[in-house]
């Protein structure tokens, strides 16, 4: 054996014993965030129904109908799907809403996807639950435009083909068209929608479900403090947080208003720019972001994250593990939701 | 054998005999029934693609992404879909849409389903074919908005997701987003959506398909003349006609204005209220009826017909027939259709 294959040999098994150390490295870093993750994170639940909300077949299937149908707002022209679009990932891709009349939204509309995972709804917190949020949304201004529940109600009753299902949703009542029931059925077909993302597969133990720079952003996403609001199942969605702890939030986010958050609703001093920290799941399939969707990109969002709540200019590379991270946040469309029902046949009468 | 079993064989026989004979009959009426349909309509083709309009799958499959994407009319807010909704078979259910800046539209919006089989676009026949359509809907004051078709181009080419699709749909341009490519997207996606329902499979030869009350119906439809101008694949969308033969059609419809039909596209006497014939697949399925979406059910559709193109007060029961058979017009729903694409992520801007 010549010496120069003896120093190449020595070389290569060296070589090979510090990949394999690394890699033992790796694997414990790899089980560290892992359990690290499992701490602070929760996956998917097989459904947001609870005893007192049930998501039974025959409400799921009748709130999907109602979803879908703009026939019952103001001007039979918005629905629930007109700003909640399955095509944008229960978004419509706007800053603000256009509603009933060109009515614009005073906020931003988040997506309805796994939204039953948050503990209250709306940016301001002022919605108890989904059920509530689409009971007011049947007399909101923007949403809906009808001035009491009964006129929302009529519309349905004047479709004929609403009797049977609402029937079967609601077997023990003897009428069961009502605001109550109408908040009950949509309510429940949203607690069905799950999007189960290559994170869930990650905390379930697959750690090969998160690509290495993924993984590098759970990281920097848990170290940086992202974490500590954006928790939990919904990887945010349960509290209240000021937007802007070390600088007011509107100098970083170019926002054309200011919007005082949670102050609006409470009037309690201590609201003053506080919302309902959003969940982030789906976020890369949701711009634009915060209440005012005044941010365009996911990129910037985060930047300015670090900005105003952090007081960090986070670098690029960072940035960009972090995005990396949320982007296996991106869930599966359930098939309930991609696909629309056939709704019964009706007219939107005029003079309705 | 008692006499009264003689007799009561004797008339299970002839009972038996009528039986048969009238079936007999019936059968050579169905076959006879059967001839006339064939002779005057014809089933679904497999495709509505034609050579110099294909349906390849790359060009469907992005026509499909911009028929659902809101992101490229003015405000951001509205996109084929909102007028064309799966829920709703393809239409709004409206008697006039409600479009960009909520401007209403001047006419009822028709379905898109089996679009392609109509010799000319729109109630007044002024679109050549759906890519014609599409191309003037882009720089439509209802449909979209934008003074120019760069208006338009730009919103789309600001979304990177879209750049993949174009290169593939028209693999040997350099430029590929373009208006006219847009019209030929959205239309091979739209040449694609194909409805076939029980009376195509009747004229394949299928008598079964329509219920008894339904062949009474079609035997109506062609003796009264209803047939002369809903024929062929469409049954209608082949021809145009002066809508109000022997009356004037808004005493009967009670319409809200008199639309002038395709006078006011062409200017000559001759097409005073003349509008395209409309197709009546999935007539039940697409309320409000006529060019104004003035008349809410089909019932109702069919009385006005008899009255102001036959002169006639059609009996209630041979409504009901005609109703019958146009409910065995009613299609399947082509899965492309039914459910929405993922578009690319993107929000839509401000300011854009």
């Amino acid at each position: 054996m010549k010496r120069e294959t003896v120093a190449g040999t020595a070389m290569l098994v060296t070589a090979l014993l510090v990949a394999a150390v690394s890699e033992r490295l790796h694997a414990e870093d790899d089980a560290a965030l892992l359990k690290q993750a499992q701490a602070l994170f929760k996956p998917l639940p097989q459904t947001m129904g609870t005893p007192d909300f049930p998501t039974t077949p025959a409400r799921v299937a009748l709130g999907r109908m109602l979803f879908f149908d703009p026939r019952w707002t103001l001007e039979g022209n918005v629905s629930c799907a007109t700003c909640h679009q399955p095509a944008l990932y229960g978004t419509d891709a706007l800053a603000k809403s256009i509603g009933v009349q060109h009515r614009t939204h005073p906020r931003n509309a988040p997506t309805v996807l796994n939204a039953g995972l948050s503990f209250v709804q709306h940016w301001w917190g002022d919605r108890k639950n989904l059920e509530d949020q689409v009971e007011q949304a049947l007399i909101g201004v923007f949403s809906s435009g009808h001035p009491d529940p009964a006129a929302v109600t009529a519309r349905i009753e004047a479709i004929e083909g609403y009797a049977s299902p609402f029937r079967q949703a609601f077997a023990d009542e003897a009428k069961p068209i009502t605001s109550v029931n109408i908040g009950k059925a949509i309510g429940a077909y949203e607690r069905t929608l799950l999007t189960p993302s290559p994170f869930d597969a990650y905390l379930r133990g697959d750690t090969r479900a998160l690509s290495p720079m993924a993984r590098s952003g759970l990281q920097r996403f848990i170290t940086r403090g992202c974490a500590s609001c954006h928790d939990g199942t919904g990887i945010g969605g349960q509290m209240f947080q000021k937007f802007g702890v070390v600088e007011e939030y509107w100098k970083a986010t170019g926002s054309p208003e200011i919007d005082k958050g949670r102050f609006g609703f409470t009037k309690d001093p201590a609201d003053l720019y506080v919302f309902k920290v959003p969940s982030l799941r789906n976020a890369a399939m949701t711009p634009p972001y915060f209440h005012d969707g005044s941010v365009a990109t996911l990129d910037e969002a985060v930047k300015v994250m670090g900005r105003v709540q952090l007081g960090r200019t986070l670098p690029d590379a960072e940035i960009g593990e972090i995005v990396a991270f949320l982007g296996a946040l991106t869930g599966t469309l359930p098939a309930s939701f991609v696909s629309a029902p056939t709704l019964p046949s009706a007219a939107v009468k005029r003079g309705w």
